[in-house]
C-alpha cells in the first residue's frame, strides 16, 4: 500500500522533506479522553494491549485527533519478558510487576527464547495488521521494543526502581549470567522486531528507558553490543534508538546502523549534533513539561526547540512520554507550530 | 580544638595529603546494625533526626566501626522546608510526604524566611556540638543542606517522584513565583549552613539530589545562581557542591567559589577532570553497586576509580550514597584499598 504520508521515513533517511514529521512518545494514551473511554470498557492496560481491534483503534486515535505524522503502535515493552517466561502485572499507580526474576542461572528457565513469535506475541502482529489496513496509508506505523539492557533491568529487579541496584549489582556479581540473558533477550528482540516489519512496521524504535543508569563504561559493555546486534540484523526499515539519559553515550550510539537517535529534554542539542555529524537523524527533544505552559509559552519554546537543532535531519517529538494530565489543545499548539515552521537547511 | 586527622579539609583546600581521605554518602545509616538498633528504640526517622544525642550517636558510629575520615551530621535535608512551615511524614517504604505544597503565591505563607534558626533547627546545631565533643577532634565533622532546587522540588511537588513534573511545570507556568520560592530558600538555607558552621561543622556539603531532571539551560536558570549565593556567603570553612546527574553542568558548578565537586557514579573523570582544572578538589565516585561485588571485585574496582582521578585532589567516596543492603565488611575493604593506595600525583 502506497503512503500518503511518508514524511518521516524520508527525515529517518536523510531525504529531502518539505517539513519537519512531528509525533509524540505516548501519544496513544491517557491524555486523550477517547483513548480513557476505550480503556474503560475493558478491564485494564493489559488487556487493551492484548486485544488487537482495540490496541488498533487507540493507535489511530492520535491521528485522527492531533494530525501526527506517524502511529505508534499501542503496547508496551514488557511484552517481550512475559513471552520469554515472565508473567507480569500493570499495577495501577505503581507500574509493572513481576512474580518472577532472574537472580541465578537456575532461573534462566524463565529466559525462553526458543519459541515462535506469532505464537506467543500474534496480538502485536495482529494489531499492527489492523491498524495498517485501517489507516489506509494515511501515516506510516511505527513498531518497537525495549532495549536488552533495559529488559533486562526489569526481568532482574522485577519492578521500577530509581537506582535499579538489583540489576546493576548483577553485572558485578554475576557478568557471565548478565551476559547470558542480555544475549537470550536480544535474541528474541530481534525475532519479534522483524515480525513487526513482515506484519507492516514501516519503522521501529528500541527505548533504552534505564540506559542513563549506568556509566560510560558498563553501557559501552552491556549494552551497545546489544543495540548493535539489533541494529545489524535489522535492514529491512528505518531504526530508531532512544537511550534515555545515556548523554556520555550518544557518539557511540550514533556509530551504530541506525538512522536516528532519539535525544531526551536534557540533551544539548549543539553538542551532540557536533559528536554525531550530519549522517544520522535526530529525534526530539522538547521537554515534556513545556505543554503545561500557555499556548504562547508553548509555541514560542517548540520553535526554540526547532531552531535549536539547525539541520534537515530531525524529526520532531518531545524528549520523553507526553505526561498523562497535558491539554491535548496544547498538544495541538506543538503539532500546528511545528507543521508551519519553515526548514532553513 | 586541634583535629587529630584533618586529611579532608586540607584535600578539600588543596594542600598536601599523605593518602587520600575517605568517607561515605549514608555512612551513618542502615548497613550498620549498631544504626538499626538506635533506630529501633525510637519511633521513626524523624525522632532520630531531632533527638541531638541520638543522632550524634549514630553520626560516630561510622568513625568508630568502618574508620572514615570524616563523620557527616545525621540529619535530613527536609529540616529546611519543614523549619520554611511545610510539614513532612517519613513514610516507611515510600519516603517523604508533604501535606500541603507551594502551588500559588497563597501559598507562600508556608515558605517563612523570618525565623530564627536556633529556634526551628536547634536539635540540629546541638547534635553537631554534642557529636564534636564526643569525637574530641578525631576526624572532622561536615554539615550539610539540599539545594534550593531539590528543596523546592519537595516543597512543589510534595514527595519524590521520577520526572518532578509538578516541580518543573511551575518553572513554565509561573517562573517569578518560582524564583520567590527559591530565593527564600537559598535565604534560610544560608542561615542554617552558618548555624552549622557556628555549631561546629569542619566543612560543608551542598546536596542537589534532582539536578539531574534539568535541561543544561534551565539548570543555569533556577539552581546555579542560588548555589552561587551560597558559595559567597559561606568563607569560613571549604564547601563540597554534588549535584547529581548534572553531567552537562559540571563545569559551570566547578566556576562557584566552592573548593569541591561531587561526581556521580556516571560521570567520566577525565571528561570532568579536563573541564574543570587543578583549581577544584574532585569527590567520589565508585558506583555504590560494587559493593556487592567479592572482596577481590570491590578491591579492584576500587582501585581503578582511584586510578582514574589522576590528581592529588581528590576525596574518596562513592557517587551515590551506600545502598542499606550493603555488607560492611565490604566497606570496609573499600576504605582499606583507598588508605593503602599510594598518591602519584
Amino acid at each position: 500500500m502506497t503512503l500518503k504520508n511518508d514524511l518521516i521515513l524520508r527525515a529517518a533517511r536523510g531525504e529531502a522533506i518539505e517539513r519537519y514529521p512531528v509525533w509524540l512518545m505516548r501519544q496513544a494514551g491517557r491524555i486523550l479522553p477517547e483513548y480513557r473511554e476505550v480503556r474503560a470498557s475493558l478491564s485494564g492496560f493489559k488487556e487493551l494491549v492484548e486485544t488487537p481491534e482495540k490496541a488498533a483503534e487507540v493507535t489511530i486515535q492520535p491521528v485522527d485527533l492531533l494530525g501526527v505524522d506517524a502511529a505508534i503502535i499501542f503496547s508496551d515493552i514488557l511484552v517481550v519478558p512475559e513471552a520469554m517466561g515472565l508473567e507480569y502485572q500493570m499495577i495501577e499507580q505503581r507500574g509493572p510487576w513481576f512474580e518472577k526474576t532472574i537472580k541465578s542461572e537456575a532461573d534462566l528457565k524463565y529466559a525462553e527464547t526458543d519459541f515462535n513469535i506469532e505464537d506467543r506475541l500474534g496480538y502485536v502482529t495482529e494489531a499492527i495488521r489492523i491498524t495498517n489496513k485501517e489507516l489506509n496509508g494515511r501515516v506510516p506505523l511505527i513498531g518497537f521494543a525495549g532495549a536488552p539492557w533495559t529488559i533486562f533491568c526489569y526481568m532482574v529487579e522485577g519492578h521500577g526502581s530509581k537506582t535499579f541496584s538489583e540489576a546493576r549489582k548483577l553485572l558485578y556479581t554475576n557478568p557471565t549470567l548478565a551476559h547470558e540473558l542480555l544475549s537470550r533477550i536480544t535474541r528474541v528482540t530481534i525475532q519479534y522486531l522483524k515480525a513487526q516489519v513482515e506484519a507492516g512496521a514501516h519503522m521501529l524504535q528500541v527505548f533504552d528507558s534505564w540506559a542513563g543508569i549506568l556509566g560510560t563504561a558498563q553501557y559501552a559493555e552491556f549494552s551497545l553490543p546489544y543495540l548493535k546486534e539489533i541494529c545489524d540484523a535489522i535492514t529491512e526499515v528505518p531504526v530508531t534508538l532512544f537511550s534515555k539519559g545515556a548523554i556520555t553515550s550518544v557518539g557511540a550510539i550514533a556509530k551504530l546502523k541506525c538512522n536516528t537517535v532519539g535525544l531526551d529534554w536534557n540533551m544539548d542539542v549543539e553538542t551532540i549534533r557536533r559528536e554525531v555529524g550530519e549522517n544520522r537523524t535526530l529525534q526530539g527533544n522538547l521537554d515534556p513539561c513545556v505543554l503545561y505552559a500557555s499556548h504562547e509559552n508553548v509555541e514560542n519554546e517548540t520553535k526554540k526547540m526547532l531552531d535549536s537543532f539547525k539541520s534537515r535531519r530531525h524529526i520532531v517529538n518531545l524528549g520523553h512520554g507526553v505526561y498523562p494530565d497535558i491539554e491535548p489543545e496544547k498538544v495541538k499548539t506543538f503539532i500546528k507550530t511545528v507543521k508551519n515552521y519553515e526548514i532553513k537547511y
